[in-house]
């Protein structure tokens, strides 16, 4: 697949406008505080499994709308003491699966707490179960657009709320040292990695791998690849509606919340990924409001580095959340 | 495009098996008692067009829930008297579109009304407006396997009550004459026709073109092609899930809807058709309870027979609701 | 699908240079003349047809050559005095159709003309049936090089003689009121609108949709789609034949019709079009020698705005062919 | 690409039913008849190229309606006494491209005479140059439809009898050992070799590779491939047009021609061939008059044996029409 | 994907006839043997990674003439006493990985050896390192036709011998319990865990999931995807090589070392496979000589199981090579 | 097919910098002679075949590592005295074919000899029987990846090194005059073209049509095309090793070659090329150390000339090696 993207030396170090809306974080508190005045705790049901290296726990937290939400909490076996705990998001499509597909962070002294995304999880891999008990307006087949008329109805407030009260569950757990917790993701996992980043208050670290959700204004149209293109046949269709879901759509773009990044990050990025065009994954990347550093795959797609860049992480997180 | 179906002469007339639920009718019954026990009168707003031989009115009618659904209704300009009335579904990502895209059947002195259909409408052509104010579980991008878990939560529950509650509000009209209303519609909008044939009494026909949503047993896994394909996706993540997705799809099949029809009616059906394919339209054509003739067109895919089973429409129909 | 063409901002206001040969009025005189002196009276036989509201016709008038060209006229039905018109041409492939899939302009008032393409109407729809008594020398399947090597062959001369001879067959009828002819058309329909516009006098209107055969020296090569692919397949065969083949396509190129256009125009342009590539809108746009509007459909391919540009077409046309 | 046919052991011995018309015959003879009184002799230009080793022609001969049709004869030079003739019909969309292209058959000690195919020769390679002068009624881009509502107006009426006329043209020249010609072709040309081995008399072989053109009723629908699928996408508009259309093609059918064929043949065909299907290979094999060998290439396409083919013809024919 | 296959009703009890070559068993009792001869014990070198619930080792071991072959030994952190243990093969293109990729098995008590595949793990994933440094003759791009024309040359005869080897450098390991040792894989990784199953003693288990390189006669036309169509592609350019390739192949097929197990094996296939069609899976389980126990994912294509499988599989081998 | 490549006006005349190793000269000399060390006389073995016009012959010549390698030598019947000559080289995945397939030099004159490609020779046409009888590291299906990791290792140094030793066998033959050799061949054998133009001595003229393996830093990820892509495919998997793959690369680039050569060459380029970017075929005609003649062709992709081509380079050779 020949690039589509701009040459990379046009925005590797490009700070590029997007628009972002007045009320942005007026927006995010009240939707924040709401959901939060909902939360229950969180219930933990230990899983009986094969895994004897490691303590699993399927988890149902408080998200939006203090709605149920499903995870998996995985711990190494026999650790004592708190834990550095990791907050991992999925893909576009993707659900939490089953716990013993995710060991490697459990198994390098983390507490692994993997959010399942709601309305997700049946596309591919062995899927997710949370339902997202919200209708929307007329949409095109999947998320993208539901409810791209206004920013209280999109799809995403609810999955963002919920990423960031993941964060809040994870740290109330006793298995956890709520002082050293990371959040990572890849592709749309990227992206909400990046509003968790950008709504939460001292993460040690945030790794949003080829992350989605970035610089909507650049990526809509420009790739011609699923899930952008939702939004492309939406407005297709909406022929007057371009305004109003771009407004709506800047209260979510990864780029503002990365203005509002407190933890250091670790990027990555495709050179040659026609899902997530890299000038989008660096619109995010410089923007980004604390150290950020970012690894570049030349040759891949939205693959990007996969077990390659797990290794990369595993390194850089050490320095900052290290276990003990 | 080879054919995928098994010969003609193995189906055109076989009558197959189909799962039929012990409480289909009951199911359905209580469904319909509930969604029109909350319906309130349809309103009309007349539309200020260019089009001065009709009258077109903006249609907000009850449907499931008592939820606000939209439609056209469009009239030859200066009829008297009570009209014949035909009511058209329409096909999978459409919605309702702009009343001048479809004036045939008005201009033929019928009063036509033209559904919505709820959460879709983003895909093709110019589009709807009518919510789906539902969330549903994990499922795949796609109305077809929202809520698929439970015959109440599945997504064409609703639609299929608001097809059917679109006739209520239709014989409610004074510009209707209540007792000569048809259905028509192609592909989804066919097989929410045999809906509405099934659950609906005192019809004068019903015109399934290229129907979609008969014989799910044999249609998912046999087509490759959308929408049929979106359960396979979801039963290849949800491996688990086939006897209760197609427990509950049995709820929702046409030729369950066909064996209660009392209209006649005339099918079409296109004999390369990879997206219905041509063994599942007969699977309800024969066994459509009351007289059912069916067009075959034989070198058509799913575009079947296009402006020409309109004529073939037309002219069936003159007999059974003709103007006067 | 990703643009392919240049952005918006290059040409939006460009007035790229665009061949055309001296004799260019010539040979459109000369053409015109000849048609013209052979031509007889066109007949109607009325239709008869379920569309109360409407007479239809089934017209024959002669074209180049004085060779039989079909059309459909549709008129609101008990119209007294001469109505406005409007003559279509449709898009490649497609015929004339069947009267009844295109009622929205008689139904505004207007005398509606829709001309077959000669030779064409066998791809898509319910067809057409003018024949095309004219071989050609070696081409490529379909009509865009048929003839190439000369001019006074070339398929698009008999097709552009014919949409001009269209109008003086509209003109002639009793119906019509000659002084209030328009002339519209989607994709080929664009292209021969433009042809029309520029080779004939006095109409009130031209409203080229997404409009073809414009700036072939860009055009061909830019996109990989059909129909200006058919050219370059022949040029990879016919290796030394391009001069030849750009010299005759410059008699027939959109821009050099709009330089000679009087009446007032409505285009329209898909700016992710991949069939006929934006910036070729644009030059033909950009060179109209009448005043030219544009409604621009950002995120539309070759489909363009559809029905919600039928409603910008009737309400612009509205103030200049009105209905009285 | 999987097998598109039915298993071989199904019709490696099947002589399917066939239509064909009372008046083929008559028919034919009369076609032949006229356009024989129509032709001039052959015209041959010596052309000045590289090839020393062989003398190449330029030849125009008449065809249908006493039409100039180019092709190449090529003889090895310093060829002493009347050599043993191979007419061959080239495939579909090519034409009889550049004489140093096929040099094997004049280097074995043949005069080779490589037909034009009327209209064609702009797809691939590097073409063809004959025109063809007829017009049709509106048909599918390509060749397949042109004139299919009637058979002295069907395009293949025109082609087979210029193959009939290439071969009266080679038997006339003094170079040429009039009763030892053979015909040969690949694809459509081998469409065309069964048509001249069913039309003309005394030929010494007939070669098909692969050959297209037979056993329309079953071919058509059966793949998806061009060129039959072209006569799908005609009937799939022309809906009412099927009983004409195949009328028409059975005065075409290869298995007609084989019917009458006298020469001894050999026929190849490539068993996984998705655009000549091998039942339909098999059809015109089968019901071969005279003795019929045949090459299966079980795991080819439509490329067939390719150049291991023309070693088993050349091996093959050497005992038929030997070189002295 | 439309189902390519028979339908599983004629294959599912079916042991179809499957050429078996007279001296199967010499040529691998003598490849194996000479393999033996050359082998080096087993080089393990301790990771230093982040995974601190595992021993990681990089191996390399002696296979096919006495080349390394790289591997992971992936052990729990502080297990004592003689493990179970786990020989995985992996799919076609793809390498052993990086250590953290795949920690499952591990993870629940099993010494977990992941052999490369040499020449391969350059398509997917984080590959691979293993040379194979043998050539072969003309083959077509992949692995599937290297050294094709005689069984001593192929490729497979030093993988499976690598596999075989593999299964001793295990058994040959402290930390190993010798007695308790299963094959498994998915794909090639199948087809390499039957060949294991069939050439090994005295292992516990075997689950070849999706199995490749079963019933190559089969196989091979019927599915149109690679890799089986790598070996048509050869066939279609070496058209006299059918027999000699399929004699090969017959040395290295899935089937017939089925013939030959004496582990319990629990297989896997996906009813909408279009890679390895289900049939020529239910083939090899069907002749498998010891206990074989299938799960049928009727709704899957290539990926079958995955996770889902994979929790099928540990508690199926916890019956029979339980950690104590 | 859309251009990819920048437009013409900004390489047409361009001199791109390519990575040039410093001890290239010393690679490929210390590599020639080590080859030329091994190797024997060639063997020709008569073939009896029905091309009478012609002499041709089985040949066996010593390549790299004194490894045999499989020719077609034709001449023309009877010639008398030493003829100029050509070697041709031949296009990715092809192999000599058969002696009947290109016959055009041979009779025009030349002994025409042409080179089976070691390893190749079984995706298209009548392929070729030349084993490779090295191994390589883990590499991409495919010959682009095989030995990759180091120069030494590399595929093309075998390639490339048969390529000067067919040059070396041809001028030992008693029938070929060896100061009149020149080199030619299309895309891959283009590129060994341009190699045998840089590392032989005294050749008259070098023809490499739409050269591949040229200017590899751009070509690689510019086009999304095999075989190029194949080098993308390795690196998105061996993430660290494009430097090292490129360095090995820049040892076989056209380019390099380009710079050294001394024979005249006549290049062609298709200007819409999406396998061999028309850039990096200037690349290395404008690095061209001697008289550089390019014919582009401005709407053909791959294909480029084809036949036309062969007349062009007939005609051109012709003045530099004519037959006496």
């Amino acid at each position: 697949m020949p690039r589509i993207d701009a040459p990379i030396e046009e925005f590797r170090h490009l700070r590029p406008s997007v628009t972002e809306p007045e009320d942005f974080d007026e927006f995010w508190s009240t939707t924040l505080r709401e959901a939060r005045s909902l939360a229950a705790p969180p219930r933990l049901t230990p899983i009986d499994s094969p895994l004897s290296s490691f303590e699993v726990y399927d988890v149902t937290f408080s998200g939006f709308g203090g709605e149920p939400v499903l995870a998996w909490l995985v711990l190494p076996t026999g650790a004592t003491g708190p834990l550095p705990a990791i907050v991992e998001y999925v893909g576009y499509g993707g659900g939490r699966g089953l716990p013993h597909e995710r060991l490697a962070w459990a198994a390098s002294g983390y507490a692994h707490f993997i959010m399942d995304t709601r309305g997700q999880g049946s596309v591919w891999g062995s899927g997710g179960g949370t339902p997202d008990p919200h209708g929307s307006g007329a949409s095109v087949p999947g998320f993208m657009t539901r409810g791209i008329a206004d920013p209280h109805d999109y799809y995403y407030r609810r999955v963002f709320t919920d990423a960031v009260l993941a964060i809040d569950a994870v740290r109330s757990l006793a298995q956890v040292d709520a002082s050293r917790v990371a959040v990572c993701g890849g592709s749309q996992g990227g992206g909400i990695t990046l509003a968790a980043a950008g709504l939460s208050e001292g993460l040690v670290a945030a790794m949003p791998d080829v992350p989605f959700l970035c610089h909507f204004e650049r990526a809509v149209g420009l790739t011609g690849s699923d899930p952008y293109e939702e939004i492309v046949r939406f407005l297709s269709v909406h022929r007057g509606a371009a305004a109003t879901a771009f407004r709506t759509l800047s209260y979510f773009d990864g780029v503002n919340f990365a203005k509002r990044a407190t933890a250091p990050a670790l990027f990555s990025v495709g050179l040659m990924d026609p899902v997530c065009p890299p000038s989008t994954v660096y619109a995010a990347r410089n923007h980004y409001a604390a150290h950020a550093d970012i690894v570049e795959y030349e040759f891949n797609e939205h693959e990007g580095g996969q077990g390659v860049q797990w290794q990369r992480q595993a390194e850089w997180l050490a320095a900052r959340a290290a276990v003990l």
